[in-house]
This record gives C-alpha cells, sequence and structure tokens, in this order.
C-alpha cells in the first residue's frame, strides 16, 4: 500500500531551507552546512553524485539516507526545488540534478506554467502540473504504482501536504546548528502530532533522526 | 571549576514556555504536555513533589532529571519563572515551589524591584538582585562557592545568558510536539553552536536530549 513520505533536512531552530540564495551560491551560504551529514553519506555520495569509490559515512545517518530512496514510486516537488524560479527565463531549464537524476521514477514538479514533460537518463521524468495538493498526490500515487510517494520539498510545498493531513511518514535531519533565518518547516503546524508515533534515533554526527509514524 | 549550566524543555518547534497563563492555568495549557517526560520521572517525582514512593521513569530521560540538580551550587532564574509577574500584588508571594524548594542552594532572582531575601526549608534562599546578566553571573559564582551554577530559566533570560556567551552547557529535552505558541528559544541565536560540541540521545518518550558544551 502506497504510503506518502516526506524526508527533510532542518536546523535546530527549525529553518529547511535558505533565504539567502545567489546566482553565484544558488543553494545559499548555510546550505552546506544544513545538509552536511547526508551529503556526507555513502548513499549520497553514490545515489546523487555517481561516485562509486564506496567513500562516505556508514551508520544511522546513512541509513536513513538509503531509506530516502527505497521503494519510492513517484515524487512531488514544488516549483523551487525544481530551480524554475531560480531559471524562470531558461525555457531549456532541466533541474539541477544533473542528466542522471537520482530520483529514477516520475517526478511531478507543481507549476502553474505548462512544461512538456522531461524524460532523463536512469528513469527519471520530470512532469509539471498544476495542481492542488490532492490533486497532486493523487496523479503521483496512481503513477507510483504500488511504490510510496515522497514529497520532496521544498519547506512551503511539505507544509502544505503536512497541513492537508496527506503525510503518513515525516522523517527530518535536524542538524545541530541554529541557522537564525530561512524557512521554517514548522509553522502553522500545532497539534501535527496527534495521530503520529514519535520515534528518535542519534547519529554519531550529532544528527537527530526523528520521524512521525502513523 | 564551576560552570554555567542550563536545562530546559522545549517543543520541536522550539518554544520553551507558554504564553496563555490564566489564574486557573497559570503554566498555560500546553505546559504539561511539554514537560510531562519530566515531570514523569522519578527523579521529579521524588526532588520536586516529595514523593519518597520510588514512582516515576527511569533510564535516560530520568539520567539528566538527576543531573539536572548535581553539583549546582547557585541558581539564577527570570522575575516570571519566580512568579513575580503573575503575583505582583502579593508582598508576601515565596515562588511556586512550596515550603521545602528542589533548588536547596541560593536562588538569584532578577528582579528591579528590591525585596528582602526568602530563606526556605531545605537550603534554599531567593535573593532579589537587579544586575545584567554579567554581575548576576559574578553573584551566583560566589556564591556557588565552587559547585555549578544553573541558568534556570524562563527562556527569555536563559536568552540572556546564552547570547552574553556565558553558558558552559546548554542542554535541551526536546519534545516531540508543535505547539505553535510560546515563546521561542532560539531566536537571535545564530551561530551559537560555533565553539560546543553538541551531543545527542534519544528517550523512549520519544524527547530528544541535545547538549552543546564547551
Amino acid at each position: 500500500m502506497t504510503r506518502v513520505r516526506v524526508d527533510l533536512n532542518i536546523s535546530l531552530d527549525g529553518f529547511a531551507t535558505t533565504t539567502d540564495q545567489t546566482p553565484e551560491k544558488p543553494f545559499g551560504e548555510d546550505w552546506g552546512r544544513l545538509t552536511d551529514a547526508y551529503v556526507s553519506t555513502r548513499t549520497f555520495r553514490s545515489r546523487v553524485l555517481g561516485d562509486t569509490s564506496g567513500a562516505g559515512t556508514t551508520g544511522v545517518d546513512d541509513d536513513f539516507a538509503s531509506r530516502y530512496f527505497d521503494e519510492i514510486g513517484a515524487e512531488i516537488m514544488g516549483a523551487a526545488m525544481f530551480g524554475l524560479h531560480a531559471n524562470a527565463d531558461d525555457p531549456d531549464w532541466r533541474g539541477w540534478w544533473g542528466d542522471e537524476p537520482p530520483f529514477r521514477c516520475p517526478v511531478f514538479v507543481l507549476s502553474h506554467t505548462p512544461r512538456e514533460p522531461i524524460p532523463m537518463k536512469g528513469g527519471t521524468t520530470f512532469h509539471f502540473i498544476d495542481a492542488d495538493a490532492q490533486d497532486a498526490l493523487n496523479t503521483a500515487v496512481a503513477a507510483a504504482d504500488g511504490g510510496d510517494v515522497r514529497i520532496g520539498g521544498g519547506p512551503t510545498t511539505v507544509r502544505q501536504f503536512l497541513r492537508a493531513g496527506l503525510v503518513d511518514e515525516l522523517h527530518v535531519a535536524i542538524a545541530p546548528i541554529l541557522l537564525g533565518r530561512g524557512i521554517r518547516l514548522w509553522d502553522d503546524l500545532r497539534g501535527f502530532e496527534e495521530g503520529y508515533r514519535a520515534t528518535s534515533v542519534s547519529a554519531p554526527s550529532g544528527t537527530t533522526h526523528l520521524t512521525f509514524s502513523r
């Protein structure tokens, strides 16, 4: 049975993305520190960077990184996560993830501007849909063909799905840093935990992996 | 050597106290959920409630609760934590903690209104001082006589000491709940983690104990 899942890296003060992006630093100054434990894992290095040397951390952080990709049949992401906002004038923009993106499944990008689907190497096809959270999810569930659906990000998109009660499993990797700026994941989510079971695991990196499941 | 320590219970979205206090619920509606894991420990029941039956949880949460009191030679707290704001018209107000408070050491209450010291049973004496963070700390360190000094709360008071770089060890017990309201601990603390080592331990209660030490 399809489950709807979210995985995000957040800071201790709850910021899930930066707001200081520049053309030179398209992810912002803090992004590296926010994602450091995840980016250092063997899974990330292999699956996202194509590094087949076996380098990277193993253990708790890598276990979660590996689960990040397991059994995902379709992904939904916001337009900003695909890079549409930062590259609005480029009709040939194909996303941040290179020729062979790590998703290897249909990816539904939420956008008010229609675009033709973009098939990539390795099984990823980017589709662009203008839909609310429930309709987008219905489309993704159908495409996932029994696999899970991940809401990839960013935090504003994720929060829409959380608030609509559409997420079965929320995993946050909490980095022990205070950013003091960016976009908060937790705004307007009072009482979200009701109906979920919370489990917490600490990694030697100092990262806390907190999961809400129902 | 005296170390300056902080222990606070916070929600996942960073709220360390409530703002919905009423005469009937002087700690606010959410306080019980915020402190549930701590209040359930054997240490809290024994030390704060005077329950000598041995009831209460043991394990990770209780280990931290026990450390909460170890080797503390003096405590500093804000006027609101002592209850001065909520009981401003009562010149005989003696705090929230009954005749025999759990501190068992000198407690320095930050207040602009001078009051005579209040000696209590069990070794606690409440002193009222009108001082900035550094001066209050100097006073408390002298009184601690080689013991540690704890900044007890509330979060606004704690944040003053954190921002002034005066805290050697910050322990937060993060409850897996989203309050969405109250007073945030983390505001204006960007980069606090620099110079500290972060360690994280998860308890079966779902609480994450995160400690910054230097």
